[in-house]
Protein backbone atom coordinates (compact mmCIF):
# COMPACT_ATOMS: atom_id res chain seq x y z
CA UNK A 1 0.00 0.00 0.00
CA UNK A 2 0.99 3.63 -1.03
CA UNK A 3 1.25 6.11 1.91
CA UNK A 4 1.87 9.76 2.10
CA UNK A 5 2.95 11.33 5.58
CA UNK A 6 1.39 14.91 5.88
CA UNK A 7 3.39 17.49 8.11
CA UNK A 8 6.85 16.13 9.08
CA UNK A 9 7.21 17.11 12.47
CA UNK A 10 7.67 15.89 15.81
CA UNK A 11 5.52 12.76 14.68
CA UNK A 12 6.14 12.75 11.31
CA UNK A 13 9.84 11.92 11.87
CA UNK A 14 8.82 8.99 13.78
CA UNK A 15 5.73 7.91 10.83
CA UNK A 16 9.02 8.16 8.65
CA UNK A 17 11.17 5.54 10.66
CA UNK A 18 7.51 2.61 10.92
CA UNK A 19 6.45 2.83 7.51
CA UNK A 20 10.14 2.36 6.26
CA UNK A 21 10.21 -0.92 8.44
CA UNK A 22 6.70 -1.94 7.30
CA UNK A 23 7.03 -4.86 5.29
CA UNK A 24 3.70 -4.05 3.29
CA UNK A 25 4.29 -0.44 2.72
CA UNK A 26 5.42 2.44 0.13
CA UNK A 27 6.17 5.52 0.66
CA UNK A 28 4.43 7.64 -1.76
CA UNK A 29 6.02 10.75 -0.28
CA UNK A 30 5.87 13.40 2.51
CA UNK A 31 3.51 16.80 2.59
CA UNK A 32 4.77 19.69 3.85
CA UNK A 33 3.26 23.47 4.05
CA UNK A 34 6.60 24.05 1.93
CA UNK A 35 8.64 21.98 -0.07
CA UNK A 36 12.18 23.60 0.50
CA UNK A 37 14.61 23.68 3.25
CA UNK A 38 13.95 20.08 3.04
CA UNK A 39 15.96 17.85 5.88
CA UNK A 40 18.92 15.97 4.70
CA UNK A 41 17.09 12.61 5.64
CA UNK A 42 14.42 13.05 3.26
CA UNK A 43 16.54 13.72 0.37
CA UNK A 44 15.89 10.39 -1.27
CA UNK A 45 11.91 10.86 -0.77
CA UNK A 46 9.54 12.87 -2.41
CA UNK A 47 8.29 15.98 -0.30
CA UNK A 48 5.89 17.87 -1.90
CA UNK A 49 3.07 20.54 -1.01
CA UNK A 50 0.21 19.27 -2.70
CA UNK A 51 -0.37 15.47 -1.95
CA UNK A 52 -1.45 15.31 -5.52
CA UNK A 53 1.99 15.61 -7.15
CA UNK A 54 2.50 12.08 -5.32
CA UNK A 55 0.31 10.17 -8.13
CA UNK A 56 -1.61 7.68 -6.29
CA UNK A 57 -2.35 7.27 -2.33
CA UNK A 58 -3.98 4.64 -0.62
CA UNK A 59 -3.54 5.92 2.83
CA UNK A 60 -2.50 9.61 3.77
CA UNK A 61 -1.25 9.59 7.64
CA UNK A 62 -1.90 13.07 9.03
CA UNK A 63 0.96 13.95 11.40
CA UNK A 64 -0.07 17.73 11.73
CA UNK A 65 -1.58 19.25 14.70
CA UNK A 66 -4.57 18.06 15.83
CA UNK A 67 -6.77 21.12 15.11
CA UNK A 68 -5.55 20.70 11.09
CA UNK A 69 -6.83 16.92 11.22
CA UNK A 70 -10.55 17.45 10.10
CA UNK A 71 -9.59 19.69 7.40
CA UNK A 72 -6.75 17.69 5.85
CA UNK A 73 -9.29 14.61 6.17
CA UNK A 74 -12.12 16.19 4.62
CA UNK A 75 -10.56 17.04 1.68
CA UNK A 76 -8.56 13.42 1.80
CA UNK A 77 -11.06 11.48 2.51
CA UNK A 78 -13.29 13.29 -0.86
CA UNK A 79 -10.25 12.84 -2.95
CA UNK A 80 -10.58 9.35 -2.34
CA UNK A 81 -7.84 8.70 0.25
CA UNK A 82 -7.80 7.15 3.33
CA UNK A 83 -6.77 8.87 6.54
CA UNK A 84 -5.95 8.29 9.68
CA UNK A 85 -5.16 10.64 12.58
CA UNK A 86 -4.26 10.90 16.17
CA UNK A 87 -6.81 13.44 16.98
CA UNK A 88 -6.59 13.77 20.48
CA UNK A 89 -9.35 15.84 21.95
CA UNK A 90 -11.10 13.50 23.68
CA UNK A 91 -14.58 15.56 23.93
CA UNK A 92 -14.15 15.98 20.33
CA UNK A 93 -13.98 12.87 18.91
CA UNK A 94 -17.61 12.28 18.66
CA UNK A 95 -18.32 15.44 16.08
CA UNK A 96 -14.92 14.56 14.34
CA UNK A 97 -15.99 10.58 14.20
CA UNK A 98 -20.17 11.88 12.63
CA UNK A 99 -18.46 14.83 10.27
CA UNK A 100 -16.01 12.16 8.71
CA UNK A 101 -17.96 9.28 8.89
CA UNK A 102 -20.22 11.13 6.20
CA UNK A 103 -18.06 12.27 3.63
CA UNK A 104 -16.26 8.90 3.82
CA UNK A 105 -19.09 6.91 3.15
CA UNK A 106 -19.98 9.22 0.11
CA UNK A 107 -16.09 8.78 -1.42
CA UNK A 108 -15.67 4.92 -0.60
CA UNK A 109 -13.21 5.77 1.48
CA UNK A 110 -12.15 5.11 5.35
CA UNK A 111 -10.96 7.26 8.04
CA UNK A 112 -9.19 5.87 11.60
CA UNK A 113 -9.51 8.41 14.19
CA UNK A 114 -7.57 9.21 17.44
CA UNK A 115 -5.52 6.58 16.23
CA UNK A 116 -2.34 7.28 19.12
CA UNK A 117 -1.61 5.47 22.33
CA UNK A 118 -4.11 7.82 24.30
CA UNK A 119 -7.01 8.06 22.51
CA UNK A 120 -5.62 5.13 20.64
CA UNK A 121 -4.14 1.72 22.05
CA UNK A 122 -5.54 2.81 25.85
CA UNK A 123 -9.09 3.25 24.70
CA UNK A 124 -8.86 -0.38 23.52
CA UNK A 125 -7.86 -1.62 26.58
CA UNK A 126 -10.23 0.50 28.13
CA UNK A 127 -13.21 -1.16 26.01
CA UNK A 128 -11.33 -5.05 26.64
CA UNK A 129 -11.49 -4.22 29.98
CA UNK A 130 -15.37 -2.92 30.39
CA UNK A 131 -16.03 -6.27 28.73
CA UNK A 132 -14.16 -8.44 31.61
CA UNK A 133 -15.77 -6.36 34.72
CA UNK A 134 -18.51 -4.63 33.42
CA UNK A 135 -18.91 -2.76 37.06
CA UNK A 136 -16.17 -1.11 38.38
CA UNK A 137 -13.74 1.80 37.77
CA UNK A 138 -10.76 2.06 35.29
CA UNK A 139 -8.60 4.66 36.20
CA UNK A 140 -6.27 5.83 33.53
CA UNK A 141 -3.35 7.49 35.05
CA UNK A 142 -0.46 9.47 32.43
CA UNK A 143 2.98 10.06 33.67
CA UNK A 144 5.07 11.96 34.16
CA UNK A 145 5.87 12.99 30.88
CA UNK A 146 5.51 15.25 28.05
CA UNK A 147 2.05 15.42 26.57
CA UNK A 148 2.40 16.48 22.58
CA UNK A 149 -0.80 17.46 22.21
CA UNK A 150 -0.89 19.74 25.12
CA UNK A 151 2.34 21.40 24.05
CA UNK A 152 1.30 22.33 21.12
CA UNK A 153 -1.55 24.05 22.11
CA UNK A 154 0.58 26.19 24.61
CA UNK A 155 2.88 27.00 21.62
CA UNK A 156 -0.27 28.37 19.86
CA UNK A 157 -0.66 30.67 22.37
CA UNK A 158 0.44 34.66 22.38
CA UNK A 159 3.87 35.65 23.49
CA UNK A 160 5.36 31.88 23.42
CA UNK A 161 8.44 31.16 21.68
CA UNK A 162 9.04 27.32 23.05
CA UNK A 163 6.44 25.32 25.29
CA UNK A 164 6.32 21.88 27.11
CA UNK A 165 3.43 20.78 28.73
CA UNK A 166 4.04 17.71 31.46
CA UNK A 167 1.77 15.58 32.88
CA UNK A 168 2.05 14.36 36.32
CA UNK A 169 -0.21 11.30 37.84
CA UNK A 170 -1.76 12.35 41.01
CA UNK A 171 -3.41 9.23 41.21
CA UNK A 172 -7.30 8.04 40.38
CA UNK A 173 -6.93 9.50 37.14
CA UNK A 174 -6.31 12.83 38.47
CA UNK A 175 -3.33 14.92 36.86
CA UNK A 176 -0.97 18.09 37.27
CA UNK A 177 -0.19 19.99 34.09
CA UNK A 178 3.22 21.37 34.68
CA UNK A 179 3.57 23.71 31.64
CA UNK A 180 7.66 25.13 31.04
CA UNK A 181 7.11 28.00 29.00
CA UNK A 182 10.06 30.14 27.17
CA UNK A 183 8.53 33.62 26.69
CA UNK A 184 9.15 36.21 22.73
CA UNK A 185 10.55 39.05 23.60
CA UNK A 186 7.63 41.14 25.01
CA UNK A 187 5.46 39.16 26.32
CA UNK A 188 3.89 38.74 29.21
CA UNK A 189 3.85 35.11 31.54
CA UNK A 190 0.81 35.96 33.50
CA UNK A 191 -1.31 36.98 30.06
CA UNK A 192 0.36 33.29 28.78
CA UNK A 193 -0.44 31.45 32.00
CA UNK A 194 -4.48 33.21 31.82
CA UNK A 195 -4.89 31.62 28.13
CA UNK A 196 -2.98 28.48 28.78
CA UNK A 197 -5.48 28.38 31.59
CA UNK A 198 -8.52 29.04 29.83
CA UNK A 199 -8.35 26.68 26.61
CA UNK A 200 -10.29 23.30 26.62
CA UNK A 201 -7.00 21.14 26.88
CA UNK A 202 -6.22 22.56 30.48
CA UNK A 203 -9.57 23.91 31.78
CA UNK A 204 -10.40 21.02 33.95
CA UNK A 205 -7.04 19.97 35.43
CA UNK A 206 -4.77 21.50 38.17
CA UNK A 207 -1.94 23.64 35.84
CA UNK A 208 1.56 25.64 36.86
CA UNK A 209 2.76 27.89 34.03
CA UNK A 210 6.26 28.54 34.69
CA UNK A 211 8.69 30.84 32.82
CA UNK A 212 12.07 28.54 31.73
CA UNK A 213 14.96 30.63 29.84
CA UNK A 214 15.34 27.68 27.52
CA UNK A 215 12.70 24.73 27.16
CA UNK A 216 15.22 22.71 25.39
CA UNK A 217 17.07 22.03 28.79
CA UNK A 218 13.69 20.09 30.23
CA UNK A 219 12.55 18.44 26.86
CA UNK A 220 12.26 14.28 27.57
CA UNK A 221 10.18 12.30 25.30
CA UNK A 222 9.48 9.56 27.52
CA UNK A 223 6.17 8.92 28.74
CA UNK A 224 4.21 6.52 30.09
CA UNK A 225 1.10 4.63 31.64
CA UNK A 226 -0.37 3.22 34.27
CA UNK A 227 -4.42 2.23 33.93
CA UNK A 228 -5.96 -0.32 36.67
CA UNK A 229 -9.52 -1.45 36.70
CA UNK A 230 -11.16 -3.23 39.47
CA UNK A 231 -14.50 -3.82 38.80
CA UNK A 232 -16.68 -7.21 38.89
CA UNK A 233 -17.35 -9.82 36.59
CA UNK A 234 -20.96 -11.23 36.87
CA UNK A 235 -21.56 -11.31 40.41
CA UNK A 236 -17.95 -11.87 41.44
CA UNK A 237 -16.45 -8.78 42.62
CA UNK A 238 -12.61 -7.49 43.12
CA UNK A 239 -10.84 -8.31 39.52
CA UNK A 240 -7.65 -6.74 39.11
CA UNK A 241 -5.86 -5.39 35.96
CA UNK A 242 -3.40 -3.47 35.30
CA UNK A 243 -2.07 -1.88 31.95
CA UNK A 244 1.18 -0.27 32.10
CA UNK A 245 3.65 1.53 29.33
CA UNK A 246 6.75 3.29 29.37
CA UNK A 247 7.51 4.47 26.40
CA UNK A 248 8.76 7.04 23.86
CA UNK A 249 5.87 9.15 23.37
CA UNK A 250 6.05 10.50 18.90
CA UNK A 251 7.13 6.61 18.26
CA UNK A 252 4.73 4.87 20.08
CA UNK A 253 1.79 7.26 18.51
CA UNK A 254 3.64 7.14 14.77
CA UNK A 255 3.59 3.19 14.85
CA UNK A 256 -0.22 3.19 16.09
CA UNK A 257 -1.09 5.47 13.22
CA UNK A 258 1.01 2.85 10.70
CA UNK A 259 -0.78 0.14 11.88
CA UNK A 260 -4.03 2.29 11.81
CA UNK A 261 -3.10 2.90 8.10
CA UNK A 262 -3.09 -0.72 7.19
CA UNK A 263 -6.36 -1.43 8.65
CA UNK A 264 -7.85 1.32 7.28
CA UNK A 265 -7.48 -0.93 3.93
CA UNK A 266 -9.44 -3.14 5.57
CA UNK A 267 -12.84 -2.07 6.64
CA UNK A 268 -15.50 -0.99 5.03
CA UNK A 269 -16.28 2.98 3.64
CA UNK A 270 -16.86 5.20 6.69
CA UNK A 271 -14.99 6.32 9.87
CA UNK A 272 -14.04 4.12 13.13
CA UNK A 273 -12.24 5.10 16.30
CA UNK A 274 -9.96 1.67 17.41
CA UNK A 275 -12.34 0.30 19.61
CA UNK A 276 -14.23 -0.30 16.21
CA UNK A 277 -11.92 -2.17 14.58
CA UNK A 278 -10.47 -5.91 15.03
CA UNK A 279 -7.31 -6.23 16.17
CA UNK A 280 -6.31 -8.76 13.90
CA UNK A 281 -6.68 -5.51 10.85
CA UNK A 282 -3.58 -3.88 12.38
CA UNK A 283 -1.19 -6.55 11.56
CA UNK A 284 0.41 -7.56 8.88
CA UNK A 285 0.70 -10.81 7.20
CA UNK A 286 -1.46 -13.44 6.74
CA UNK A 287 -5.08 -14.06 9.18
CA UNK A 288 -4.32 -17.11 9.59
CA UNK A 289 -0.50 -17.18 10.86
CA UNK A 290 -1.75 -14.57 13.00
CA UNK A 291 -4.62 -16.52 14.46
CA UNK A 292 -2.00 -19.30 14.69
CA UNK A 293 0.61 -16.87 16.56
CA UNK A 294 -1.48 -14.81 18.69
CA UNK A 295 -4.83 -16.51 19.75
CA UNK B 1 -31.66 -11.32 23.25
CA UNK B 2 -32.46 -14.96 24.57
CA UNK B 3 -29.42 -17.01 26.22
CA UNK B 4 -29.23 -20.50 26.53
CA UNK B 5 -26.20 -21.73 29.07
CA UNK B 6 -25.05 -25.23 27.69
CA UNK B 7 -23.45 -27.62 30.55
CA UNK B 8 -23.64 -26.41 34.35
CA UNK B 9 -20.28 -26.79 35.59
CA UNK B 10 -17.47 -24.36 37.26
CA UNK B 11 -18.08 -22.14 34.49
CA UNK B 12 -21.77 -22.16 33.53
CA UNK B 13 -22.85 -21.28 36.88
CA UNK B 14 -20.54 -17.81 36.55
CA UNK B 15 -21.95 -17.48 32.74
CA UNK B 16 -25.27 -17.77 34.81
CA UNK B 17 -24.68 -14.91 37.02
CA UNK B 18 -23.20 -12.47 33.93
CA UNK B 19 -26.14 -13.42 31.73
CA UNK B 20 -28.56 -12.13 34.72
CA UNK B 21 -26.46 -9.39 35.34
CA UNK B 22 -26.28 -8.42 31.83
CA UNK B 23 -28.60 -5.33 30.94
CA UNK B 24 -29.40 -6.67 27.17
CA UNK B 25 -29.88 -10.46 27.48
CA UNK B 26 -32.42 -12.73 28.77
CA UNK B 27 -32.03 -16.04 29.89
CA UNK B 28 -33.88 -18.63 28.15
CA UNK B 29 -32.81 -21.79 29.66
CA UNK B 30 -30.12 -24.34 30.58
CA UNK B 31 -29.12 -27.23 28.61
CA UNK B 32 -27.86 -30.47 30.79
CA UNK B 33 -27.02 -33.45 30.35
CA UNK B 34 -29.76 -34.96 32.38
CA UNK B 35 -33.00 -32.17 33.40
CA UNK B 36 -33.20 -34.61 36.77
CA UNK B 37 -31.24 -33.15 40.46
CA UNK B 38 -31.83 -29.46 38.96
CA UNK B 39 -29.15 -27.40 41.36
CA UNK B 40 -31.35 -25.40 43.88
CA UNK B 41 -30.29 -21.66 42.61
CA UNK B 42 -31.66 -23.00 39.05
CA UNK B 43 -35.21 -23.70 40.28
CA UNK B 44 -36.73 -20.39 38.62
CA UNK B 45 -35.14 -21.82 34.81
CA UNK B 46 -35.96 -23.71 32.49
CA UNK B 47 -33.23 -26.81 32.49
CA UNK B 48 -33.60 -29.00 29.84
CA UNK B 49 -31.50 -32.22 28.09
CA UNK B 50 -32.42 -30.41 24.46
CA UNK B 51 -32.05 -27.38 23.16
CA UNK B 52 -35.18 -27.04 20.76
CA UNK B 53 -37.31 -27.72 24.23
CA UNK B 54 -35.99 -23.72 24.92
CA UNK B 55 -38.00 -22.06 21.65
CA UNK B 56 -36.19 -19.40 20.39
CA UNK B 57 -32.31 -18.99 21.34
CA UNK B 58 -30.14 -16.26 19.81
CA UNK B 59 -26.84 -17.57 21.45
CA UNK B 60 -25.97 -20.90 23.01
CA UNK B 61 -22.73 -19.61 25.40
CA UNK B 62 -20.84 -23.10 25.45
CA UNK B 63 -19.72 -23.86 29.32
CA UNK B 64 -18.72 -27.53 28.03
CA UNK B 65 -15.33 -29.25 28.25
CA UNK B 66 -13.36 -28.12 25.74
CA UNK B 67 -13.24 -31.51 23.42
CA UNK B 68 -16.75 -31.22 23.61
CA UNK B 69 -17.13 -27.56 21.67
CA UNK B 70 -16.83 -28.27 18.23
CA UNK B 71 -19.43 -30.90 18.19
CA UNK B 72 -22.13 -28.81 20.08
CA UNK B 73 -21.14 -25.91 17.85
CA UNK B 74 -21.15 -28.14 14.76
CA UNK B 75 -25.03 -28.91 15.98
CA UNK B 76 -26.42 -25.49 17.19
CA UNK B 77 -24.69 -23.21 14.00
CA UNK B 78 -26.58 -25.76 11.76
CA UNK B 79 -29.71 -25.12 13.73
CA UNK B 80 -29.50 -21.23 13.35
CA UNK B 81 -27.98 -20.46 16.62
CA UNK B 82 -24.82 -18.50 17.10
CA UNK B 83 -22.11 -20.10 19.54
CA UNK B 84 -19.52 -19.04 21.47
CA UNK B 85 -17.17 -20.84 23.78
CA UNK B 86 -13.82 -20.90 25.52
CA UNK B 87 -12.14 -23.93 23.50
CA UNK B 88 -8.70 -23.48 24.88
CA UNK B 89 -6.60 -25.92 22.98
CA UNK B 90 -4.36 -23.79 21.50
CA UNK B 91 -2.75 -25.52 18.47
CA UNK B 92 -6.20 -26.80 17.30
CA UNK B 93 -7.91 -23.07 17.25
CA UNK B 94 -6.87 -23.00 13.17
CA UNK B 95 -9.01 -25.87 12.27
CA UNK B 96 -11.67 -25.29 14.97
CA UNK B 97 -11.84 -22.16 13.06
CA UNK B 98 -11.89 -23.48 9.61
CA UNK B 99 -14.56 -25.94 10.24
CA UNK B 100 -17.17 -24.02 12.14
CA UNK B 101 -16.70 -21.31 9.50
CA UNK B 102 -17.94 -23.17 6.95
CA UNK B 103 -21.24 -24.07 8.80
CA UNK B 104 -21.71 -20.85 10.45
CA UNK B 105 -21.10 -19.06 6.54
CA UNK B 106 -23.74 -21.58 5.40
CA UNK B 107 -26.43 -21.15 8.11
CA UNK B 108 -26.01 -17.24 8.55
CA UNK B 109 -25.07 -17.83 12.05
CA UNK B 110 -21.88 -16.64 14.17
CA UNK B 111 -19.32 -18.52 15.80
CA UNK B 112 -17.07 -16.98 18.32
CA UNK B 113 -14.38 -19.15 19.47
CA UNK B 114 -11.72 -19.52 22.29
CA UNK B 115 -13.40 -16.11 24.66
CA UNK B 116 -12.03 -17.16 27.24
CA UNK B 117 -9.25 -14.98 28.91
CA UNK B 118 -6.51 -16.71 27.23
CA UNK B 119 -7.21 -17.82 24.53
CA UNK B 120 -9.13 -14.42 24.17
CA UNK B 121 -8.70 -11.49 26.15
CA UNK B 122 -5.34 -11.78 26.95
CA UNK B 123 -5.04 -12.61 22.85
CA UNK B 124 -6.62 -9.17 22.53
CA UNK B 125 -3.68 -7.62 23.96
CA UNK B 126 -0.60 -9.65 22.58
CA UNK B 127 -2.53 -8.20 18.97
CA UNK B 128 -2.31 -4.63 20.19
CA UNK B 129 0.86 -4.59 21.58
CA UNK B 130 2.16 -6.29 18.64
CA UNK B 131 0.47 -3.56 16.69
CA UNK B 132 2.45 -0.83 19.01
CA UNK B 133 5.65 -2.35 18.86
CA UNK B 134 5.76 -4.54 15.71
CA UNK B 135 9.47 -6.30 16.79
CA UNK B 136 10.03 -7.40 19.94
CA UNK B 137 9.10 -10.45 21.96
CA UNK B 138 5.95 -11.22 24.00
CA UNK B 139 5.92 -13.47 26.99
CA UNK B 140 2.83 -14.29 28.84
CA UNK B 141 3.50 -15.68 32.07
CA UNK B 142 0.56 -17.66 34.10
CA UNK B 143 -0.18 -17.99 37.60
CA UNK B 144 0.35 -19.00 40.19
CA UNK B 145 -3.33 -20.42 39.62
CA UNK B 146 -5.47 -23.34 38.53
CA UNK B 147 -5.63 -24.23 34.71
CA UNK B 148 -9.20 -25.10 34.63
CA UNK B 149 -8.06 -26.84 30.81
CA UNK B 150 -5.55 -28.58 32.34
CA UNK B 151 -7.39 -29.70 35.31
CA UNK B 152 -10.53 -31.49 33.66
CA UNK B 153 -7.73 -32.95 30.99
CA UNK B 154 -6.46 -34.99 34.69
CA UNK B 155 -9.51 -36.15 35.41
CA UNK B 156 -10.34 -37.48 32.33
CA UNK B 157 -7.73 -39.93 33.13
CA UNK B 158 -8.27 -43.26 34.36
CA UNK B 159 -8.12 -44.04 37.88
CA UNK B 160 -8.19 -40.57 38.60
CA UNK B 161 -11.21 -40.06 41.40
CA UNK B 162 -10.40 -35.78 41.19
CA UNK B 163 -7.38 -33.52 39.96
CA UNK B 164 -6.45 -29.80 40.33
CA UNK B 165 -3.47 -28.68 37.71
CA UNK B 166 -1.53 -25.39 39.10
CA UNK B 167 0.00 -23.36 36.65
CA UNK B 168 3.63 -21.69 38.07
CA UNK B 169 5.36 -18.98 36.10
CA UNK B 170 9.04 -19.68 35.69
CA UNK B 171 9.25 -16.27 33.71
CA UNK B 172 9.92 -15.62 29.87
CA UNK B 173 6.80 -17.40 28.89
CA UNK B 174 8.26 -20.70 30.53
CA UNK B 175 6.18 -22.46 33.36
CA UNK B 176 5.85 -25.97 35.52
CA UNK B 177 2.35 -27.49 36.10
CA UNK B 178 2.17 -29.18 39.65
CA UNK B 179 -0.53 -31.54 39.14
CA UNK B 180 -2.75 -32.88 42.79
CA UNK B 181 -4.39 -35.74 42.02
CA UNK B 182 -6.78 -38.20 44.11
CA UNK B 183 -7.17 -41.57 42.57
CA UNK B 184 -9.34 -44.11 42.93
CA UNK B 185 -9.50 -47.54 44.46
CA UNK B 186 -6.86 -49.46 43.21
CA UNK B 187 -4.71 -46.91 40.47
CA UNK B 188 -1.30 -46.70 40.44
CA UNK B 189 -0.35 -42.65 40.33
CA UNK B 190 3.11 -43.35 38.07
CA UNK B 191 0.57 -45.00 35.61
CA UNK B 192 -1.34 -42.06 35.88
CA UNK B 193 1.26 -39.55 35.91
CA UNK B 194 2.29 -41.01 32.08
CA UNK B 195 -1.27 -40.79 30.94
CA UNK B 196 -0.69 -36.82 31.86
CA UNK B 197 2.62 -36.15 30.88
CA UNK B 198 2.12 -37.71 27.33
CA UNK B 199 -1.43 -35.33 26.93
CA UNK B 200 -1.05 -32.49 24.46
CA UNK B 201 -1.99 -30.01 27.25
CA UNK B 202 1.46 -30.89 29.52
CA UNK B 203 3.81 -32.54 26.73
CA UNK B 204 5.71 -29.28 26.17
CA UNK B 205 6.07 -28.33 30.06
CA UNK B 206 8.25 -29.08 33.23
CA UNK B 207 5.43 -31.49 35.02
CA UNK B 208 4.97 -32.93 38.34
CA UNK B 209 1.96 -35.38 39.77
CA UNK B 210 1.37 -35.36 43.37
CA UNK B 211 -0.63 -37.73 44.61
CA UNK B 212 -3.16 -36.27 47.61
CA UNK B 213 -5.86 -37.40 49.93
CA UNK B 214 -8.24 -34.57 49.26
CA UNK B 215 -8.06 -32.48 45.95
CA UNK B 216 -10.74 -29.82 47.84
CA UNK B 217 -7.88 -29.10 50.18
CA UNK B 218 -5.65 -27.19 47.47
CA UNK B 219 -8.89 -26.09 45.58
CA UNK B 220 -8.51 -22.03 44.62
CA UNK B 221 -9.89 -20.28 41.51
CA UNK B 222 -8.02 -17.43 41.79
CA UNK B 223 -5.34 -17.25 38.68
CA UNK B 224 -3.21 -13.85 37.39
CA UNK B 225 -1.43 -13.36 34.23
CA UNK B 226 1.71 -11.17 33.61
CA UNK B 227 2.35 -10.05 30.15
CA UNK B 228 4.76 -8.68 28.90
CA UNK B 229 6.25 -6.85 25.59
CA UNK B 230 9.49 -4.64 25.29
CA UNK B 231 9.35 -3.61 21.48
CA UNK B 232 10.31 -1.45 18.36
CA UNK B 233 8.02 1.46 17.47
CA UNK B 234 9.09 1.81 14.22
CA UNK B 235 13.21 2.17 15.10
CA UNK B 236 12.76 3.14 18.45
CA UNK B 237 14.10 0.38 20.51
CA UNK B 238 12.70 -0.57 24.54
CA UNK B 239 9.39 0.38 24.13
CA UNK B 240 8.17 -1.11 27.04
CA UNK B 241 4.45 -2.98 28.23
CA UNK B 242 2.78 -4.89 31.09
CA UNK B 243 -0.71 -6.39 31.49
CA UNK B 244 -1.58 -7.70 34.80
CA UNK B 245 -4.20 -9.43 36.14
CA UNK B 246 -5.50 -11.28 39.17
CA UNK B 247 -8.91 -12.55 38.96
CA UNK B 248 -11.25 -15.67 39.59
CA UNK B 249 -10.85 -17.69 36.91
CA UNK B 250 -14.11 -19.25 35.92
CA UNK B 251 -15.67 -16.06 36.39
CA UNK B 252 -13.59 -13.72 34.10
CA UNK B 253 -13.78 -16.82 31.37
CA UNK B 254 -17.54 -16.72 31.75
CA UNK B 255 -17.69 -13.09 31.43
CA UNK B 256 -16.28 -12.65 28.46
CA UNK B 257 -18.03 -15.39 26.76
CA UNK B 258 -21.09 -13.59 27.97
CA UNK B 259 -20.05 -10.51 26.33
CA UNK B 260 -18.40 -12.60 23.04
CA UNK B 261 -22.20 -13.53 23.26
CA UNK B 262 -23.43 -9.97 22.57
CA UNK B 263 -20.96 -9.47 19.79
CA UNK B 264 -21.61 -12.11 18.23
CA UNK B 265 -24.98 -10.59 17.11
CA UNK B 266 -23.32 -7.41 15.25
CA UNK B 267 -20.77 -9.95 13.15
CA UNK B 268 -21.62 -11.03 9.84
CA UNK B 269 -22.11 -14.90 9.32
CA UNK B 270 -18.65 -16.64 9.98
CA UNK B 271 -16.00 -18.01 12.96
CA UNK B 272 -14.10 -15.52 14.58
CA UNK B 273 -11.40 -15.52 17.24
CA UNK B 274 -11.64 -12.23 19.87
CA UNK B 275 -8.67 -10.54 17.90
CA UNK B 276 -11.15 -10.49 14.77
CA UNK B 277 -13.36 -8.98 16.52
CA UNK B 278 -13.91 -4.85 17.10
CA UNK B 279 -13.96 -4.63 21.28
CA UNK B 280 -17.49 -2.11 20.98
CA UNK B 281 -19.33 -4.81 19.95
CA UNK B 282 -18.67 -6.64 23.79
CA UNK B 283 -20.52 -3.99 25.10
CA UNK B 284 -23.97 -3.07 25.98
CA UNK B 285 -24.87 0.10 25.21
CA UNK B 286 -25.34 2.10 22.29
CA UNK B 287 -22.18 3.22 20.21
CA UNK B 288 -22.09 6.81 20.69
CA UNK B 289 -22.19 6.58 23.94
CA UNK B 290 -19.43 3.95 24.16
CA UNK B 291 -17.14 6.19 22.22
CA UNK B 292 -17.93 8.79 24.39
CA UNK B 293 -17.29 7.35 27.26
CA UNK B 294 -13.90 4.72 26.14
CA UNK B 295 -11.97 6.49 23.32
Amino acid sequence: MKIAIVGYGNIGRYVLDSVLEAPDMELAGIVRRSAANVPDELRNYKVVTDIAQLGHVDVAILATPTRQVEEYATKYLAAGINTVDSFDIHSDIPSLRKNLMEIAKANGTVAIISAGWDPGSDSVVRALLLAAAPKGVTYTNFGPGMSMGHSVCVRSKAGVKDAISMTIPLGTGIHRRMVYVELLPGANIDEVAAAVKADPYFASDETHVIQVDSVDSVRDMGHGVNMTRKGTSGRTPSQRFEFNMAINNPALTAQILVSAARASMRQQPGCYTMIEIPMIDLLPGSKDDNIAHLV
